[in-house]
């Protein structure tokens, strides 16, 4: 946000004239949104669906650190984790609700900002904003986002359907959202010693987008449709590839081999990785933040799958007795551990 | 919570190891709860309602005060507010979902406290716990609670849809949350000074129960059902009598006279309003916390609705040119004001 621009009070407008502000120009886009912003509850309808909900919460200091995320970007991610979720299950969102604390330092023009972002992602993912809540905070910013989908019951996809022989896929590439935090870690640090020092952010653009302005797999879907592949098992990868595998096991009661030559990854994460002396895999198995999709898929889909561009197979799925382990490069057996982000740890 | 009981740090759990915690014992109650905690996302299906869907932010040291408020009452406090709203639109309230962040401060069984009364009220009032997320937060405790109900079509009862000559009419009594939130403060304070003094509050349970147990209007839509009247507009009583009336008639364009003798306020609530020269009726229109109903009713329901013991008829609505105003005992005419909790306020 520009530091020049106006800086509002919110106590000017107060709890209703805020609410007001921020949903004066919302245009209904589902036909499932029957009422949207405005009474009591939201009313939707889904005669003919199946409906999925899913709900994030979001801190300052733990999910975000308002030093180096813009606003704008934060109302943006904020919302695609969400859609993540949904699109996890193989369904198509539709609406959300949006709740923030927000402490007294933060200025009208702030909230907007936060909005516009939040606006954008309804925008290009196509779902309403139905409703919500607007109040304070004694301390940080909170967001509350709860996302709400649709498929038809065939279509949806859950943790637990992957069998003994599938084959294990991700889309896209791992580790480019960790490797971008690093990279606003890094540069943050180098702004604090020398405020007049601009940041060094050439060449790391894509990570760096990884970080801020990651997007839900919102084409997956209709690629499996296409396709002609229903996934046995799907979970979207939000704490890194290790915790995803093992709940993807735990739930469909089996065990995997992934091979560490398999894992998809960035030219640019590899590079940064290299630059920090990080091993790049560890940023795909521990470092989160993806929003990829972890799927099974039968082993007879391996022809198809295996031209697609934008999908990997990264192993296959075996029997519950053999756990869950990734196969190095050099043919070592490891087996995984969910280091993933811990919030709760001290 | 007893403070000689063992303390266990959340950080010996993890996330995912609390979040099981908190899930395992979860028994699904309603047909339309396909699949609950477990997955990316709960999966619901309504073939043959309409979906309405609240969603609500509480947090620490704004709306609730843990120097006062027990964790397992806040818990169910949270879910009640929720489902008031879900109530408001004459709907039954099927599913939650609760986000929680905690700081570090808390331990295991202050959230099992928490949850106990988050699981009573699900108990209570017939819902599904189907998902949320638990978080940390570097400062107090934030709970995010959206909740699930379904209508038929021709029950729903919007805001909106309050006419000129309706009466106006709520449930209970107004003012005992607020009297009882006073009542609490005073002896918060009582005890800063000397701690080892006993809180005294007896004859007050009544006001007491008001703040810290309230309870959503589940028996309404049945008794409307049961006399055969389908309210115009309705709206749930959370910031005070004046900005709810005030709400309504904004959303449905019209005016409104209400009586001050009519508004019903517990002996209770007058008795301790008088210990500390409050006048009631401001604990009524502008304390908030009540989650009573305020709605509307045809004229010709009027033989009807003024039989029962716990609605009564408080005024009538009136043309939007002749403004939302509060008739005194003295005939004064005052308009209304919505006065109400504003959280932004600095």
């Amino acid at each position: 946000m520009n530091r020049n621009m106006k800086q509002t009070p919110l106590s000017e407008l107060g709890e209703f004239g805020l609410i007001r502000r921020l949903t004066e120009n919302i245009q209904i886009k589902n036909t499932s949104t029957l009422k949207g912003v405005g009474d009591d509850a939201a009313v939707l309808s889904y005669p003919d669906k199946k409906i999925v909900v899913t709900t994030d919460l979001l801190t300052e200091g733990i999910h975000f650190n308002l030093m180096y995320v813009p606003l704008k970007h934060l109302g943006y991610k904020a919302v695609v984790v969400n859609l993540s979720d949904v699109y996890a299950m193989n369904a198509t969102p539709r609406q959300i609700t949006v709740s923030i604390a927000i402490s007294s330092k933060f200025s009208l023009e702030a909230v907007d900002e936060l909005y516009s972002g939040i606006h954008l992602a309804c925008e290009k993912y196509g779902v309403d904003l139905i409703g919500g809540d607007t109040t304070s905070s004694l301390t940080g910013l909170t967001i509350s986002i709860t996302a709400i989908g649709e498929a038809n019951e065939e279509e949806l996809v859950y943790r637990s359907g992957a069998k003994v022989g599938d084959l294990v896929c991700v889309s896209g590439d791992l580790g480019g959202a960790y490797m971008g935090l690093q990279l606003l870690e890094r540069e943050n640090e180098v702004f604090k010693v020398n405020p007049n020092q601009q940041p060094q952010f050439e060449g790391y653009d894509y990570i760096l987008e990884r970080q801020l302005k990651p997007e839900a797999r919102s084409d997956f879907k209709e690629l499996m449709k296409t396709l002609g592949i229903q996934p046995t098992s799907m979970i979207d990868i939000s704490d890194g590839l290790s915790s995803e595998v093992l709940h993807l096991c735990q739930a469909s009661k089996v065990g995997c081999n992934i091979y560490e030559e398999k894992i998809p990854l960035d030219k640019q994460t590899k590079e940064f990785a290299e630059e920090l002396s990080i091993n790049p895999l560890v940023a795909a198995l521990n470092g989160g933040e993806d929003y990829e999709l972890l799927f099974t898929v039968p082993i007879a889909c391996f022809e198809v799958i295996k031209k697609e561009f934008d999908i990997t197979i990264i192993g296959h799925i075996t029997a519950e007795s053999e756990g869950a382990n990734l196969i190095t490069t050099g043919g070592s057996v490891i087996p995984l551990q969910a280091q993933g982000w811990n919030p709760l740890k001290e």
